[in-house]
């Protein structure tokens, strides 16, 4: 089999579903959505979790198309050659390879001598020294990671998911992490004026060694530190690129490398979120995390869509943006822990698929990647979930549950304890969304029939965070294949950078950009 | 003039713009953004805030159109009537009064004899008088609300927006403030054991006294108390309704009130918002927040759309959303205080106008409220801005814009400072949005003529924070009169919790919802 990239439209299966509601009716949940379905409609995956998509518009006829497109689209095969190392960022002429910072599952990936799984194996150990030496040496209490991006989204949202888990049941953190991110001043000052200095160490994640918020958050902090009296090279390390202005520089503690193969929203499990991990959560942490990842990756190899999570995900999310023409999908983790993992999944698939040309530059007929937004539930319940139910528009749902909480202390009143109420809101939200409730009252009737799917899990531990991350990776990964685009470059944020930079250095001539500069006291 | 309440696609106007893209072309701003538009196309309002619109995809032609569906669907008179006490919630029978939280520019609202406005006022002065006897007792250094949707998101957002000006003007925190919210048992455990549980007041907030999450989160922190050798009784205070279960209960420290004339998501000058807020930042702060909003309630007095910036930016919503039917509209605040603010207003803007009946019970020919998400600018551009600058489908912006940093504390890196850079950024995305640019590579190319709006101040003060809630606001508000629906009620989410307490009660013979209750493990 030779590698066929091809857009979705030149595929049939893909043409049927273009079509779609053209020679088909939709899937009625109201009708279908039993036991048996609830049953069947569901595939387990890599550290026990399990997904579900018997609420989602699909019937046999729908997935067999899917199974159809899986095939001509050559998914797996596709995600095979990115395992081998072949160079599927196309338009940066880069390899993908992500799931090598957590295992191989491909050939070995050799470039100009150097065997990658090697390199990328080497920093993690070297980072676990580290994080261990720091640790037993006890100088810190604090870490904060100054990036922005993929260098902070992904980071933050996997420190937050585990930071009570590691509470609960590793005997407590190992530091406590923060994070400064944003160019205006007040993100960074907000952080550090509330810590011990003297007992924070810095990490500064520039993968380019050039990104202008992350360096002038490194400065602040520098100057910041000598003003207290504190040498900035006592309590600064770096990861960057070994190509990178940053790199090799004697002024940082240590210092942790990447390389372009890892793209900014693929990071996490490379030295740029593992750093962080290590140091606050631990290194047998960050181990289980690995090992869930690489499960996961491991998973998403399995052929047939019907069993493997990732794949069908991707699937049936096509089906909905391209066959259903829904042109946003919501994330609704029902865990407080998962706060800022929608925001995570947003950056992930927005800046992956927000795409309108095929990887060869030809514009596209068909739309790619949706609008993703989220918040846990049950929070969402109480918010924008009024719209979900009766809004004009239906916006298809995914929801992420887990059987037991990760604390694992609860409280039981009125019968059930808070972990159950919280499984009882999620079971309850997807039938009143698949089924809806006639009412004589039209403003208290829900017409229902809108779909969402679920992935759940015993308990969010490191391993099974590893996993749900490497799901969505994946997911992504497939969906950018089906739709023939390049998942793994950001032509669309270079605009921006550049008209800046014009304006900072009072080379534009825009009239516009100088009039809005004029307005904002600039 | 009476009040006429019809729908959208009963008004000259209103047709004109469900018909916008079949008899008229959209504007091009790569040719039209110029400095006299630039200058020409905004409207300052209170607070100094000024609202620019020039890169709208509007025009004259389309400005007037939305001037005459101000006056057909009789826009600030129907607001002038919430003012004035009608029974504007007509499903749930009731007034809509949360602007007189705030001041009064109606006549005076009396019900059953009482005065509302004075009975809003005598809250907030027995919540100043409170706060300012927990400020002069030093007997608590923390402040934790515990409350859900419009009890959480809007002072959760106000807060986190002022934390850092209180600390940098006015000599510091008088409280530190956290929110518990969530049922799943791992968010309020997480806010539990991090506090010095003796120096710590706890409010309870639940109009109606019977929110399953609040109550559940009360009895476990009450329990936590308890375990702890404290009494509850001690150590918290409730905000709920006057007919509530929770009402008149010695077993609290004090006790404030709302009524149901002030809805959840508007509740946030009111008694709700104002007892953390006064506890944590303190009164004067409160004070100059609340004169902020009822400043611009009275700017939205005003009946010329062009002279006002919540009217327009309500008009101008619609036409993006009726006119060129775009879905959805991201909030991006360049300012990192303002982190949480897109979730407030994704509720208050998707829970009020996500409705596909009007008024009268009757289903609409057209759409309503859109899906809100954004995320703090310089962050979103490192994430989701690749989908916005590229992507298949055209998302309509706001930004907001400070001139100065909330801290004023900065540093100055390759001849700016971080706040210039940021302000730079800002004004180069909107650029980089509206003109695009044209690259022989077609991965490299930017069609542009994506709109954005732009609000900006001086600087994110309390008075300024207080304005820009009321904006929002008073927009929604605008936009359900144009849509002819009820913004003030929310049916869509009671079929989930019925479902949940059938379900925890064991009354439910739903198939669906035991098999998910049973792979839920419930």
């Amino acid at each position: 089999m030779s590698l066929n990239w091809q857009n979705l439209d030149s595929t049939r299966a893909g043409i049927k579903i273009l079509k779609w509601l053209k020679y088909h009716g939709v899937v009625s949940l109201a009708s279908t959505l039993n036991e048996r379905r609830i049953r069947e409609y569901q595939v387990t995956t890599a550290a026990d979790w399990t997904y579900n998509y018997a609420a989602k518009l699909v019937d046999d006829d729908v997935l067999h198309v899917l199974q159809e497109l899986a095939t001509e689209q050559q998914l797996v095969f596709k995600y095979e050659s990115v395992l081998a190392g072949e160079v599927i960022n196309t338009g940066e002429k880069r390899m993908v390879l992500h799931h090598l910072t957590r295992g191989q599952l491909g050939p070995d990936v050799i470039h100009q001598g150097k065997n990658l799984r090697h390199f990328y194996q080497g920093q993690l150990d070297a980072i676990f020294e580290f994080a261990e030496k720091v640790h037993s040496e006890k100088r810190f209490d604090h870490v904060v990671q100054i990036g922005i991006g993929g260098s902070d989204l992904g980071p933050r949202a996997l420190y937050l998911a585990l930071e009570n888990y590691v509470r609960a049941h590793r005997g407590g953190l190992k530091l406590k992490a923060h994070f400064i991110s944003n160019v205006d001043p007040d993100d960074a000052f907000a952080v550090l004026t509330e810590l011990p200095l003297e007992r924070t160490l810095f990490i500064l994640v520039s993968k380019s060694g050039v990104t202008q918020e992350t360096l002038a958050n490194e400065k602040l902090v520098a100057s910041y530190l000598e003003e207290k009296g504190l040498a900035p090279s006592n309590h600064m390390i770096a990861v960057t690129s070994e190509t990178s202005p940053l790199a090799n520089n004697p002024n940082y503690l240590a210092s942790f490398y990447i390389d372009d193969y890892i793209g900014g929203r693929y990071s996490s499990t490379s030295a740029v979120g593992t750093t962080i991990l290590s140091l606050a959560l631990g290194v047998d942490v960050v181990r289980e995390f690995l090992a869930g990842a690489h499960e996961a990756d491991l998973r998403a190899l399995e052929k047939d869509p019907l069993k493997n999570a990732s794949l069908l995900d991707a699937l049936i999310g096509v089906f909905e943006r391209n066959g259903l023409n829904l042109p946003y999908t919501a994330i609704l983790p029902y865990s407080q822990a998962l706060q800022r993992f929608p925001a995570h999944l947003q950056q992930l698939d927005m800046e992956s698929n927000g795409k309108s040309v095929n990887r060869f530059g030809t514009p596209l007929a068909y739309a790619t990647g949706p609008v993703i937004f989220g918040e846990p539930g049950t929070n969402g319940q109480h918010s924008f979930y009024q719209l979900l139910h009766q809004g004009t528009d239906i916006v298809p749902l995914q929801f992420l549950g887990f059987l037991k909480a990760q604390q694992e202390k609860d409280i039981t009143i009125d019968g059930s304890t808070s972990q159950t109420k919280l499984k009882a809101n999620l079971a309850a939200q997807i039938v009143a969304f698949a089924m809806g409730k006639n009412d004589a009252n039209p403003n208290k009737n829900f017409e229902g029939n809108r779909p969402s799917s679920l992935l759940y899990a015993p308990q969010l531990t490191p391993r099974a965070l590893g996993a749900l991350l490497a799901h969505y990776e994946n997911k992504v990964m497939f969906q950018g294949f089906v739709w023939n685009i390049n998942s793994f470059d950001q032509e669309g944020v270079q605009l921006g950078k550049v008209l800046t930079n014009d304006l900072l250095s009072g080379k534009t001539q825009n009239d516009a950009l100088l009039s809005y500069a004029r307005i904002m006291g600039i």
